[in-house]
């Protein structure tokens, strides 16, 4: 076998040798300015799990875990790709005893999503830090670490008065900007108050649909925000819409309030106020606002560089008392299923298992959880190995929202089906061995390698696995039957394939997620 | 006079009428869509201060203060613009109690520069997280509000080794990054582990003057960056050199133990790592690092967007304790000279007279402070209002380096003479009325008008003013004066320049800044 298409320098500076990357940590022990300019690949040898490469000039031995060269590239999941951009969504409704159990299912709907509603919470005051604090760290501001939004005599914010406030982002006079927002009820008997919450990122895409022109110059025109108070003053530069430098929409900054006056000739300020309300007027547009009324005990989570937040006038002012403060989306969107805090990733499987995965699955007679139980059963019995049983319980976990950015529902899901494989594969390589995860990340080719070379196999899949086989490719060609083959996890991928297949009796009654448990355990350690 | 060359819907939503600007905290009270698309100007008059507009179709009586007419646009002062690039640099350094006493020469140098190095603060633990209290807030994140950068038997970081670490930026696969680091030392009595700062903007545009398309393709790139402990997983995808939507160097993220593999083609890779050794090898480049060993009580405080910190390998190892933790510029870079603090503008203004004012002024026989209280002396003594003494004893203050961002020493100060005038003019504003402000915005302007129309007044300027002269575009047209002449501040501006022409006389003993207190508290509560 020779060595992947990867230029060396790329291998040398990814290397996995002792030398080369800390075992505690991770991290790596040399700078690029250590690799030799003129390094090359003398030998590439196969070695199973690893691939060992001699390098020159140097002779210097590299060793390189087969899951490297097949990992989809690592995303933060900020852009508008790692989103499900909404026109209207039901808000995804959690109370506060569930959330303590299982905080992934709200987490990861501010997300995708943007937001998420806390019910039953306590209503003492500082609650909202208390919340903060169950995924991450609280961003002290001028405004200190929480603010309360009720009517003020002297507003040094609209915010603290009555007055009706149009869709808007917070502190857009902020650099960093706080990424999240929590707004929690204390106490709520006004009359009016609504709030309200629209997609940016996808007001922004449809600007882009519709008046590219607009869309281009809100990306490329940095304007100023600015507050003051009188002895603090706050400004930040930016364009309404940040794109990543592939010009995908990742950071919405929107309120006219703090909006400096913008710079430019007479037609550049025409031009500019002609996007401005075009854009404008796309997140105003009729049925793009989710509306709710934030009760006593009610909290609000939601993603201040892609959400626009508004809330109608209201009267009665005494009535009405929330709390807000500011947090980060960093730990939240780094670890898919549970925000950054510690949390187990056996619990979470556990969560899962027990939670969106006893769901519908794609018109299959069993529920995703039933299915992986059953495939892990069939496992079992044969005698497969422990890495193989963990990856057969394990092989759909990609399909799980929750647990995977950027994979939506329905036609969603069907259309990205071809890569809940390496999805899922991608997520179970941070905890578990190759082993265990390559037979995930090959479960999908193996069926098309099946339908190739097994006369009669494509004969037996249910429907809906005939149906995501298109999807997916169809069946392997002789060559891509070969390459596939050698693959050192190819055997234990087909032998998952058949568990799989078989894994879809509605009748039958398999060990649950307990069972597997200690198994898990102990196949976590040999990472 | 005719309206200013503005859009009709940029004045209407840069109104200041009380119906559309909330004269309690300056913000808008209407959105863009309120605006009618039809909006015209039907008239404008002029107020003296003010402009009053009346627009169609509505028939809007808009009420504009003019200096909104003049200012130049504001700027958060993040990106190389605002800042002073260096190869090498002195460090600004400054003793705890003196800090304590003027927190802005410090702050002020970490904005322009990248870091400032405090000395003599306690060495009680936690005193890092008071040093922060005093500009800003604390960032906390997954390893505390804290950090002890000491060695440790388990390190989840190279930082808790006694290893050499290059030069890098913290925390790269965090979104937002903390966008400021300190680091105080407790204790130090290893052998080795010196601090190296490199600036990391001053890299990035020298590879972009030596290989544009290496600095092309590292601002177009986005690489991931990852850190786990085995139960966090923190990763963000961002661009090695962060620009803003003009191009402008505005963010560095560069560290080679947290960068993931990059995707591509061999031959892609090839690419990126050519151009990644080509940076690398700049911010290597020799001469360009400060060097300096902290000692227990030192404190150096620095941009994490911008410069890159090192350390030398140490023995010795129970010895060196450090105490780090993160901020944000937010705070530090919106307010010329108070970092977010509240700090009395007056109290600050003072601190300028007292400290940075009395140096040298541009070769005149006196300090920036005894000339501007030399004018304001004559100012007073003349019997001019409370407003045009005030902008006489201020008129220099866009010299100042700690008050105006992007305003560097020797020839960077001189060949942006002509705009002191303007940027003083534009801090003044946030805190004083136009007749205290457009005279000092005007001053510069006023030389050039007496040099076209008053014979002699040219032969009587200094040797250092003659040069300035040139460099501001020399003695006005005709057509210039007459339109100078009609400015409703053009007199003020006059007398303010006939005070500044005489005040540079080195044996001359006037009052200090203390005698115009009440003065400027008169003046700051007219705005």
């Amino acid at each position: 076998m020779t060595a992947p298409p990867f230029a060396p320098m790329w291998l040398r500076d990814n290397c996995h040798c002792g030398q080369c990357l800390d075992p505690r940590n991770g991290q790596k022990l040399v700078s690029v300015a250590d690799v030799p300019a003129g390094v090359s690949v003398l030998s590439a040898e196969d070695g199973g799990d690893v691939l060992r490469v001699v390098f020159g000039p140097d002779g210097h031995r590299g060793v390189f875990p087969r899951s490297l060269f097949a990992r989809p590239p690592d995303d933060d999941g900020r852009t508008e790709d790692s989103k499900e951009l909404w026109d209207t969504v039901r808000p995804t409704t959690v109370d506060w005893p569930d959330y303590l159990a299982r905080p992934a299912p709200l987490l990861n709907a501010v997300r995708r999503t943007g937001f998420g509603l806390l019910r039953a919470t306590p209503t003492d005051p500082g609650t909202v830090l208390e919340i903060v604090r169950t995924f991450g760290y609280v961003r002290t501001t001028n405004y200190g670490a929480l603010f309360d939004v009720r009517v003020e005599e002297r507003p040094t914010n609209l915010a603290f008065t009555g007055l009706s406030i149009g869709p808007h982002t917070d502190n857009p006079y902020r650099d960093p900007v706080p990424t999240l927002q929590l707004l929690h009820c204390l106490r709520n008997a006004a009359t009016g108050g609504e709030s309200g919450l629209v997609d940016g990122f996808r007001a922004a895409a449809l600007l882009r649909d519709t008046d590219l022109a607009a869309f281009t110059l809100l990306t490329r025109t940095p304007v100023s925000f600015a507050w003051t108070d009188g002895t603090t003053y706050l400004t930040a530069r930016q364009p309404m819409i940040g794109v990543d430098p592939l010009g995908r929409i990742r950071e919405v900054r929107f309120n006219n309030r703090s909006l400096r006056p913008v710079s430019g000739t007479a037609a550049e300020q025409e031009a500019f106020y002609r996007a401005y309300r075009a854009f404008d007027a796309l997140l105003r547009r009729p049925g793009a606002t989710v509306t709710f009324t934030l009760a006593p005990g009610d909290c609000v989570i939601f993603d201040n560089t892609r959400l626009l937040h508004s809330r109608t006038a209201f009267t009665d002012h005494g009535a009405r008392h929330l709390q807000g403060c500011y947090a980060d989306l960093d730990a939240l969107q780094s670890v898919p299923g549970h925000g950054g805090v510690t949390m187990d990733p056996i619990d979470e499987l556990d969560a899962l298992f027990a939670g969106e995965g006893a769901r519908d699955y794609l018109g299959e007679a069993v529920s995703q959880a039933a299915h992986m139980l059953q495939a892990a059963a069939l496992a079992r019995e044969a005698g497969s190995p422990p890495a193989l049983v963990a990856a057969t319980l394990l092989h759909d976990i990609g399909h799980f929202d929750s647990l995977v950015t950027g994979v939506g529902a329905g036609s969603v899901r069907q259309s990205t089906d071809v890569r809940h494989s390496d999805t899922g594969a991608e997520w179970l390589s941070r905890w578990f061995p190759a082993a265990a995860c390559e037979p995930v990340r090959l479960h999908v080719a193996a069926k098309r390698y099946l339908c190739a070379v097994e006369p009669g196999y494509a004969e037996q899949l249910s429907e809906a696995s005939v149906h995501t086989l298109s999807l997916q490719g169809g069946p392997m060609s002789t060559g891509e039957a070969a390459a596939f083959a050698v693959h050192p996890f190819a055997a234990d991928a087909v032998a998952l394939r058949r568990f799989d297949e078989r894994a879809k009796d509605p009748g039958r009654d398999v060990p649950g997620f307990e069972a597997y448990r200690s198994l898990l355990e102990g196949q976590r350690r040999l990472t």
